[in-house]
């Protein structure tokens, strides 16, 4: 299966999750427009190419899990634009939710996005056991352990002088669990043993780390137009970031020096388990900085 | 085992859940602020309460799942207080989130606690097939098919007219569905058939509606003192409700009748099932208004 197949199957399994609600049309619509603001679909693509890679018949099943977590990523983008956290106008290039629905609406959306996916997952024709280990993954990814205490330690960050591992707790969490449930995913519906799991989803945490690095040093170089939103943004919010603490340069090889890890991480599974590395080493080079 | 040793297993899920949790520190604070506003705990109570008249022995991961329901009710009445919702500065006689930890933060705590209840759930010593039974039901009665679409309509049909219908509908999914759910769990726990698991479920959205009825009733006789927060609240915001539409003794004999409509279907229950309804009926009679 290729890349545009299975990010139809991705698409399909958004689509018929929100697209037939009979009422609350107004949220259906919100939630909708963020669902479909162009987003790159990493985080499912992932999953379902681990999958392939681990040689897993790819189903509407695995595209049905992928959906819910690119739901809750979906939901944390509306949450973070609002006016109390990084009051964004854009994303993308489009308005941000609350600029589009308002406030209220792009709260209630995000609130939306962050309780259906467990109904989803839950319902997906799967083992019971197999979807009792990907919920409770996602939600210590998601919650008060994961991507929220990342953005709490984030907002609580900013303006003040952090440490490289202060940096890489935030980021370890606000963005790199989200990363590497997809990897620990595919090892759970592929039936690996735990430690395994926990390989592959390392090679998950090294891509966030990595994907944060490039993120911080995009926002020094790149315009408008090469990243849809509004650039230095985080120079105006006086966020510690990896160019500010390590200079432009070694920010660049920390980020090449981490996907390189990445690869290493990749050979070792590929020697212990019938696992065809490529597709996965591809993607870890299509984030390689030329500096 | 009585209402207090009920009440005390559920305080202990939470404090188990977020009291030992190592960072975010101003997290952990935020939403343990407000799962320690004094809530009545309604919903948990309600869940056990049922248990207990099923005869099923209560255990600490019936009050797992207990909590988890209530970490969700307490996220949505965080984010309902915001300034871009109801604006609220007082809640059960306190500050509300947003008033002692500011938006930002109270935007994050209501997230954690939408996302972390599923975690617990699937961690609990239950049956896989059992967890993912509950999770899915908790989400739906939650997310974009319950009480975030209920909020949602509420919200637009402010400074409307709107029909004795579409004000049922707005509360059955804003209140209603989190209120049937601890019935519905408790048949799901108990390995009740569906048929019945459904007639435990209509008390609960009977239960729920008396409710929302009675609030209505005492937002307009209570005071401040009585009822912990701004009264005459829903009049300013200019939103429809039972006493506005039906006049105040009617909506009080609406309340009531439902009421009598639960009693009725938990004594057909009790003729089909193992069942002492006696507690549950004195939790249905102290909802009861007394005109």
């Amino acid at each position: 299966m290729n890349k545009q197949e299975k990010l139809a199957l991705v698409e399909s399994a958004l689509e018929d999750f929100y697209g037939n609600q009979q009422f609350a049309s107004s949220l259906r619509e919100a939630v909708l427009y963020s669902i479909h603001a162009g987003g790159k679909r990493i985080r499912p693509y992932l999953l379902l190419e681990v999958l392939d890679s681990l040689q897993v018949p790819i189903t509407q099943e695995h595209a049905q899990v992928a959906a819910a977590l690119e739901m809750i990523h979906t939901g944390s983008l509306i949450h973070d634009d609002l006016p109390a956290m990084d009051n964004d106008d854009f994303r993308r290039g489009r308005l941000t939710n609350h600029k589009v629905y308002g406030e209220a609406l792009a709260i209630l959306a995000g609130d939306a996005l962050f309780l259906d996916p467990y109904a989803l997952i839950a319902q997906a024709n799967l083992p019971s056991q197999t979807k009792v280990d990907l919920i409770s993954n996602l939600s210590l990814a998601s919650g008060s352990m994961g991507m929220v205490a990342g953005q709490v330690l984030d907002m609580e960050g900013e303006g003040q002088q952090l440490s490289l591992e202060e940096l890489q707790t935030i980021h370890a969490n606000k963005t790199g669990k989200l990363l590497a449930f997809p990897f620990q995913a595919a090892g759970i519906i592929a039936g690996l043993d735990e430690n395994l799991q926990r390989q592959l989803k390392t090679v998950g945490e090294l891509i966030g780390l990595a994907f944060q690095v490039r993120d911080d040093v995009l926002d020094v170089t790149a315009s408008f137009e090469e990243i849809g939103k509004t650039p230095q943004k985080d120079l105006q919010a006086e966020k510690s970031t990896y160019p500010a603490l390590l200079g432009l340069d070694q920010a660049i090889a920390f980020c090449n020096q981490t996907l390189d890890q990445a690869n290493a991480k990749l050979e070792e599974i590929s020697q212990v388990v019938s696992f065809d590395k490529e597709p996965i080493v591809k993607i870890v080079e299509s984030l390689r900085i030329n500096g």
